[in-house]
C-alpha cells in the first residue's frame, strides 16, 4: 500500500487527509506515476462542432488537427470521441496530451494557432480549443486496473502499486498533491470576450476538469449485458442531468462522450468530461446528488456482484487549474458551448 | 447558520472539519441543544426477547420495566419498539433517556438491577440491558425539522437554528464535539463473560451506536405511498443486510425497529439502531456500501421530488462511547443477541 501522492510531491501539510493513517481501502486502485522530471503537463481538447451530417469543413478540420498531431513536438498521446450536445450539435473532440507544456506551446504556435481562431475558412462548422497546462501537483488519476492507461496516464512512467487514498468521498482531493496545503477554492468568474464569430474566455482560478471513463471492451457477454442494461442507462441519465442542468450544481459543461477508433467507429469505451466552477462542487454533486448516487450505487452493485472477476475497466483524471494554466477559444460555435456557458 | 458544536464544547482543534468555513448546506437541518449544565446523559435499551406469541414472562417483564420507569429518578423520556431478529425471535425494547447518569445509576440500582440478571423468574423469555452514559462531547443529533424531538433530544433545552455541518459524508463526525481533537478510533475487543444463563460484555473503547429514525405520521396519502413504496423497501433491505451480514462491515448488531404506541400498536415511526466496532466503519458503510447508497439515493430522490413540502421527518443520534461509559448484560437471550455477537 502506498500513498497516491508521490514522495517527490510530498509537502508540509496544513490540510488533513480525510482518512487516518491506518485506513485500508476495500478494493485495489492505482494511479499514474510520472518521472520527477515532469513538472507540468498539457491536456488539450480540440473540438469540431456541426449539426447533422458532417460538412466538408468538419472533415477537413478533423483531418487537419490529426495531421498536426503528427508534426514535430506533437502530443505523446491523443484520442478522439464524440457526443451530441444540448443544442443538438455533434461535437467531435480530439484530445491530446503532452508531458511538457513548452513543447505543447511550441507545437500549438506552429501547427494549431489558426485552427480555432477562424483563419481557416469554416463553412457550417465551429471549432474550439480548451486546454490546460497544469503543474503535476494540480491533478490526480485513478485506475481500477494497472495495465490499461488512458488520458494523461499514457504519458506516465508507469502505474503505482495499490494506493491508499480511494474508495471514500473526498479521495480525489486527497490524491491531488496541492491539497496538502491548499483548499483549492475557486476565485473569480470566467468572462467571455467576443470578437465576431471568435470568442475567448478569460478564466477563473481553480477551475476543475474531470475526465472519467469506462472501457467494456474485455467484458464477456453476461458482464457486458449487466453493464449495458444495469449501469449505462443510469450513467447516461446522470450525464444528461449535468449536460442540461449542470449550472444549478456548479457544472459549467458536461460531455458524455463515446470514444472513436482510428477508423472513426464507436469503440467499447466512453467517458464523461466536465468543467466545474470548483472541485468542491464536483465533490458535492458526486456525494449527494440523486443522479450521481444512482450511478455510484449501480456501479458498486455491479462491481460487488462480479468481484475481482469484473472485466470492466474504470479510470478518471481530475485537474484543478490555476487561471494562468487555462486556454479557451471558440470559433463559430453556438454560445452554450463548453466554457462559454460559464459567463 | 450556526455550528452543530455548541460554544461551550468548542475546543482547540487538532482535527480539521471536512468542510471549509464558507460551506453552506443545500437544505436545513437542526441539532438538539442541551443546557451547559448537562455534562453526561444516559441512553438505556431494555430488551425482552421471545419466540412466537409473547409468554406471560415477557408481558410481565415489559410491565415491570414500564412501572420502574415511573418510579423516582426514572427517565426523562422513554419509548418502545419491536423487531424480529435474525434468529426469528421477537425483541421488544424499551428505550429510556436520562440527562444525568448518576440519576440513571441510582434508579437502575434501585429499580432495574435484578431485571436483566436473572433474579426474576423468566420462563420462555430473555431480557437484556444495553446502556451508554456518554459525555455530551461524545454524541451528536440531527433532525430534518426543529419541532419534533426524538430520543435523547426530548431531554434537550431546545433545537438549534440551521446548522452548517450536514449534507455531506463525514458530517456526523464533524458534529461530535470530541472529533475536534480525537479520531475516535476503536481500541480493544468486546469480551463476553458467561455465568450460566447470564452473560455480560466487557466493552471495547470507542464503540459506536446509531439510532436513525423516520416518522411518516404526518404524510398526506401521495407522499405516504411514495415513502412506503419507493423508500421503505430499500431501507428494509439495507437494514436486513446489516442485521444478517453486518459483521463483515464492522456492524456488531442491527435492529430495524417499529415504534409501538402506548397501547402497543405500531405507530407510523420506525428506526434502525445499530452497534458498530467504530464510527469509521459506520461512515464507510454509509458512504460506500451498495445497500446504504440505495437507501440514501432513494431518500434523496424522494426528498428532492417533494422539496420543502415533504412531511416525512428524519432524525438520528450517533454516540461514540468510551469503555467506561458502557454496560451490557443479557439473561436467557440467544448468543447472537446484541453485543454478544461482537465477541
Amino acid at each position: 500500500m502506498e500513498s497516491a501522492i508521490p514522495r517527490h510531491l510530498e509537502s508540509a501539510r496544513t490540510q488533513q487527509r480525510r482518512m487516518p493513517d491506518g485506513y485500508t481501502p476495500p478494493y485495489p486502485s492505482f494511479v499514474a506515476r510520472f518521472k520527477p522530471a515532469v513538472q507540468r503537463v498539457a491536456m488539450a481538447y480540440f473540438g469540431v462542432q456541426f449539426r447533422g451530417a458532417p460538412p466538408h469543413a468538419a472533415t477537413d478540420a478533423l483531418g487537419c488537427i490529426a495531421a498536426a498531431f503528427g508534426a514535430a513536438q506533437g502530443p505523446g498521446h491523443w484520442d478522439r470521441a464524440s457526443y451530441v450536445d444540448e443544442a443538438g450539435c455533434t461535437n467531435v473532440i480530439s484530445i491530446a496530451y503532452w508531458d511538457d507544456p513548452q513543447r505543447f506551446q511550441d507545437w500549438f504556435d506552429a501547427q494549431a494557432r489558426d485552427w480555432a481562431s477562424g483563419s481557416a475558412a469554416l463553412d457550417g462548422c465551429g471549432t474550439f480549443v480548451e486546454a490546460l497546462k497544469p503543474a503535476v501537483a494540480r491533478y490526480e488519476t485513478l485506475f481500477s486496473a494497472d495495465d490499461r492507461p488512458e488520458g494523461i496516464a499514457v504519458l506516465a512512467d508507469g502505474m503505482s502499486g495499490m494506493v491508499q487514498e480511494h474508495a471514500y468521498w473526498g479521495g480525489a482531493r486527497d490524491r491531488i498533491p496541492l491539497s496538502q496545503s491548499e483548499r483549492l477554492e475557486p476565485a473569480g468568474t470566467p468572462r467571455v470576450v467576443v470578437e465576431g464569430k471568435y470568442r475567448r474566455v478569460v478564466p477563473q482560478d481553480n477551475l476543475c476538469l474531470i475526465r472519467s471513463g469506462q472501457d467494456w471492451a474485455d467484458t464477456p457477454p453476461e458482464e457486458r449485458r449487466m453493464y449495458l442494461q444495469d449501469v449505462e442507462p443510469v450513467l447516461r441519465k446522470g450525464m444528461e442531468f449535468l449536460r442540461d442542468e449542470g449550472l444549478t450544481v456548479g457544472c459549467y459543461a458536461n460531455r458524455y462522450m463515446r470514444v472513436l477508433d482510428p477508423q472513426g467507429r464507436e469503440a467499447d469505451k466512453s467517458f464523461g468530461m466536465s468543467w466545474w466552477h470548483s472541485l468542491a462542487e464536483l465533490e458535492r454533486w458526486a456525494e449527494s446528488h440523486p443522479t450521481h448516487l444512482a450511478i455510484f450505487g449501480a456501479a458498486m452493485k455491479y462491481l460487488s456482484a462480479l468481484g475481482p472477476a469484473a472485466k470492466l475497466k474504470l479510470y478518471h483524471e481530475v485537474t484543478v487549474a490555476a487561471a494562468g494554466e487555462q486556454h479557451f477559444e471558440y470559433y463559430g460555435c453556438h454560445p452554450r458551448t463548453g466554457l462559454l456557458r460559464a459567463a
